[in-house]
């Protein structure tokens, strides 16, 4: 697919891997339409190549990690991690000036590969801070990944419109019917899109009630998804008993940090990669596999089926264009649509006007 | 799909489902590329609404029922048999004014749920007289549904042209031969196009032998099959002895009387409705489930499996725009095209000059 | 497909089928897009017709063989092995003029059935001369077919440049690495063109080593192959030791003589057809059995799945196309893709002179 033509947003940081993800093996994934082959250097630097072979476009993924350099299956040409061929085993053995395969700035922070896939210079700052998730216990904090046949927008909806959570899910993270009825409060800062949401319950949400001081009894509670470009949501949730402020870092509210990532696969398919950390309980390790898997039974046994059934009845990415009837709660996911897609926009514009 | 295009005839009665489809669980199908969501409301009566909310666009048929409304299953919108949204359940609870589903009119007859899906206004005088099976013994009448992936029309040309009984078919409903040298009579009367076969056998039809004055002995046969628009084909056959008339509802005769009705999915695919009543051994209900078995066996894997091979092979519902060779047992199924394909184009010329 | 814009050289021959596969049942095959029938005339003689009856567009290949003649399984019209309607069972029984089906010349040869698809008269010799395949004993020769979905170019790719021998397949038919540092020898000769590669290795080619008179010492190879149009390639290979000549007929030399052809069955799948004649070890009827299953795993396992990758890779078939990085070993596959593409230009050009 030609960058002309792409519908993604191109100078920017997605999450291509998990950290752990890139282990001995070559990794090919493809990401925004486009076939990647992913592995270590010996020193642990991560690798990122087109992974199409320049002679007869095998894919370098299905040869072997060579050293540093990554070697065709089928006829044995060698690239190194900038992408250039340095072995040719035929004929005269001399190497061709357009032997080359595209390479991907790469950067390794908070567990996750982001990759940098735009023509413009990488630019590290763009990255937001998500420094909250580097300290802690070890066992506080855990990560999954998974890939869903949906656009990526429409998982972002999701998350960033909590108000589909009693509806749709069950008894471990019900509201008990408190949360529709907020407006969430929405804050623009740098680009960034945050909406809250604020309410009392009683018992409290069944995920912190056994970590509140008096289990059972009302607790204030307060969400907050904070959407970054392209497609980073950082949720922040937590409850506290007796005014004490909900906060991530506070020790008197029982709290969780988390980051979705979406970066599309292709226009109807999505590598969602989630991390958690929490402020309590941090010793338990089983219960990071616990988290884990509730994270993938509500999604894909909840919100994924959905998901697909919208994307199915949409017929087009373009979920403003069907006019749909909007409520309260959609403001948030409708302003990141129209910023997302006003970004989009002005690159492909900055690239018509450097190309002309 | 925008009306403007559809293939399809609209203003007209199709068979949507089965009476006893409709039970306690929402029933969702696509009829004529359009998705429904089918329920009963509390006092038994059919509701038909387009299964697409028009919020988020999730399917409402993977909500649930309450009281006479359809609940959304993604953020918990309600929807009357109407089609209008009785409660929304986020921020200040206000019904936006847009939110709406479009409805279906619905007319429950003969054992079927029949739906209306065009723009004009529904006439139940439409529906032809089908009032012989409401009347007989409850286990001499018995239903059946498939889904078969070709086009409805194919199905039409099946059973309008019974030349094909001797070549596909097996010994249970073989007439010796003595079918496909018959000329059909044709018929036309108001919209209706019929067509009968009449001849002798020996031994008589296998699915009537039995119940004949004289088993094993030469029998008079007659067959008709008529077609209304869009897609009913009323199967009248039978056979008797000694010049006794050859009618349903002569006592000398052995008959039944048959619906298939082919809704059209979309363009490959129909939903395929049957009914049959007896005159002869009405009492049998185990006898219902025989007939029921061989139907299926017959079109599942004689006559379906051919269609799918002429369809892969004709690349295009057009069949006459093919240049078939025709023989004299096509009339019939040719004037039905040729009807239909009137008909549609008379309804997209009276859009354009309504919109006009 | 109209012949206008096909994408296939026509007027040519092809491999249909083994002899072997033309038994007593009707077989269907598409070739170049094209669903043909083939069966045997009762004095052995194959037939090639469309198969699509020209009524209601059935395959002739779900109805049955009479006599000599092949009969439509859904209204009993029969065709002859010219293609003219031989019985219309049905009304007055006449046989409507149109009533013809496409029948296509076949050659029996070398254990292969041979077709000729396009609207010049069928030459006969123009068929390459494959007579080493013909004498010999009855246990040195082998024959297979397997279908494998991808352009069939790719394949002829694949066979013409051996230098993925040792990069690619495993140690059976290992070189040692002696095989690409050379630069294969081309020679063109009417129309066709050979490409050898000469070496020596030691130990032997293990497929050979045993037939040797010294086993595990150093032996003189060579390898040629040589491409026909549309798409054979005939394949010699041995080895000798004490500069005694190789080839398929000295007796000092251990060579085979094979034929790879690749018959289109669309532009992303294709029939290929296989045969290996040695002349070496000849009696043996088990070691027929271990050829041929070495060829399938090593295209199954090894060439095809790259094969099919890059297909999905290029997402065209038009390899030149996409620019790529030539090396030595490429000269040969690139002379065929461009002497096909100039044959097929010269046949649409041809067509069209004809037409105005």
């Amino acid at each position: 697919m030609s960058d002309q033509n792409t519908p993604y947003l191109k100078n920017t940081w997605y999450v291509a891997a998990l950290s752990t993800e890139l282990d001995k093996d070559l990794l090919s994934r493809v990401l925004l339409d486009t076939k990647i082959v992913f592995y270590r250097k010996e020193d642990g630097t991560p690798v990122a190549l087109l992974d199409r072979c320049p002679h007869r476009f095998a894919p370098l993924s299905m040869g072997k990690q060579c050293g540093n350099d990554v070697v065709c299956p089928y006829h044995g040409l060698a690239f190194n991690s900038e992408g250039n061929c340095t072995s040719n085993p035929h004929g005269n053995k001399r190497i061709p000036t357009k032997a080359k395969v595209p390479s991907f700035p790469l950067m390794e922070k908070h567990g996750f590969i982001w990759i940098w896939m735009g023509d413009e210079v990488a630019d590290e700052n763009q990255l937001p801070d998500y420094t909250t998730l580097d300290t802690g216990h070890d066992n506080a904090i855990a990560y999954t990944y998974m890939k869903w046949p949906c656009h990526y927008e429409l998982i972002i909806d999701n998350v960033m419109d909590l108000s589909h959570v009693d509806h749709l899910h069950g008894e471990i993270i019900t509201t008990r019917g408190q949360l529709s009825p907020q407006i969430p409060k929405l804050e623009e800062n740098a680009g960034q899109l945050a909406a809250s949401w604020e309410w009392k319950q009683t018992p409290p949400m069944l995920i912190f009630n056994d970590f509140l001081p008096e289990p059972g009894k009302e607790a204030s509670h307060r969400v907050t998804v904070t959407w970054a470009k392209p497609a980073n949501i950082q949720l922040s949730i937590g409850c506290s008993q007796g005014n004490q402020p909900i906060t991530f870092e506070s020790e008197e509210s029982v709290s969780q940090y988390d980051l979705h990532v979406c970066t599309p696969e292709s226009e109807n398919s999505t590598h969602y990669f989630f991390v958690t950390r929490r402020n309590h309980h941090v010793e338990d390790a089983e219960y990071n596999q616990i988290k884990i898997q509730n994270m993938h039974a509500a999604f894909e046994l909840e919100d994924g089926p959905i998901l697909n059934a919208v994307e199915e009845a949409m017929e087009t990415p373009d979920f403003l264009s069907l006019d749909p009837v909007l409520i309260s709660s959609d403001a948030a996911p409708v302003r990141v649509r129209r910023t997302l897609k006003a970004l989009i926009e002005e690159e492909h514009k900055t690239k018509l006007t450097l190309a002309s």
